[in-house]
């Protein structure tokens, strides 16, 4: 059975994917950095100006969000597995939501891939990786492609749907 | 108070629905397929070919999603009553995002109704109906409306707002 | 080590914010109340019209919603901080759709900032104000905008993004 120890680290998971989010709406990036490992690696692309090696990188690089007026970044579909008990794979999605202050918008229906470790008594992002599934509006990041694995050979558009 | 066992498969449960969309996504539909029973019964509404019985009859039936170009399926609002600590009646909500390789989008906003049943140590989906709480775009299936309780009939519409 | 008592009760803080978003969606009002302690207060704004003291006061406040023909209320990023066993503090994040009759639409991307309260066995709203990160389409409603940092007076525009 399950450990109370992991119930628990489920939670503290959860509850950091959520925080990312809230504090990337809110530009408070000190506080988002804290969420990370000090020697985090995060790519949102292959574009250089979309990765990050550090802490004080990353936090330096998320300030290119001030190009937006408003963001909303909704988190959710979360999937842990424990490599140890203090390592953690897991993959999230999000709705990330953009808008200038035009008005123009633009939205990313996102994945995030990442290594999470236990420090103390909090989980921290370690690596992230970000992939795309859907996008729209003006969003032009070359944020990479998630999997989507192409029907058979055989396979036949339905008729009637 | 609530079980450790309650505690975990309530965990356990969510991570299912998860997954689900996840794999839709990806339309990994053998993966997607293990997380129902094999005598499942699935339906996305009363036209025949949005139902499925059995989990080989759901995976053939999903294939339709190659229709769309990208898609994406983000899972929230979710609320479970255990009937017993092995069977448990589980509602959740679903935002699905699809768009054509032509970039037209449909969006449902949908509820799953669900019964699901511990097996070994999983929690699987033994039966899904599907119901429509909002939509936009293309998306012309025939899911049926969720419920929604009308007004009475003193109701005046507010004047301010 | 946190307790198996604040882990269920987080689990049910979860389900109270959930149950609040599904019943705001079938306008089942009555039970939409229960999940509020009877002396509530709640907040959507400035304007008298959405303010609410009193879970009679915010049944009746809430039928405003019939003036939409149907809405979808998702709800995500949950962030708790206990203060005492039984009060917590807790920030979530809701996508809120609406169309009217006529088919048009409004979405708020939102923040609901809650008082809550273990009563019995129950984790219940005592206070709720409500803050907009973003929004489109004919949502007019006087939402107090969420805290966003402004950028520092050195911030340069990205080139390249």
């Amino acid at each position: 059975m399950r450990s109370i120890e992991e119930i628990i680290a489920r939670q503290k998971i959860e509850e950091t994917l959520a925080r990312y989010c809230n504090h990337l709406d809110s530009m408070t990036l000190g506080d988002l950095g804290q969420l990370f490992t000090e020697d985090c690696v995060v790519s949102f692309g292959p574009n250089p100006d979309l990765e990050a090696n550090g802490r004080e990188a990353l936090i330096a690089s998320l300030a290119r969000l001030w190009r937006w007026h408003r963001t909303a970044h909704h988190l959710c579909n979360v999937v842990i597995r424990f490599d140890t008990t203090k390592k953690a794979t897991v993959q999230s999605r999000v709705h990330a939501w953009h808008e200038t202050s035009d008005g123009a918008e633009a939205e990313i229906f996102g994945t995030y891939k990442d290594n999470m470790v236990k420090i103390d008594d909090k989980w921290l992002i370690n690596t992230r990786r970000m992939e795309m599934n859907g996008s729209r509006g003006i969003f032009s990041l070359p944020v990479p492609a998630a999997f989507r694995k192409p029907p058979p050979k055989n396979w036949v558009k339905p008729i009637n749907l």
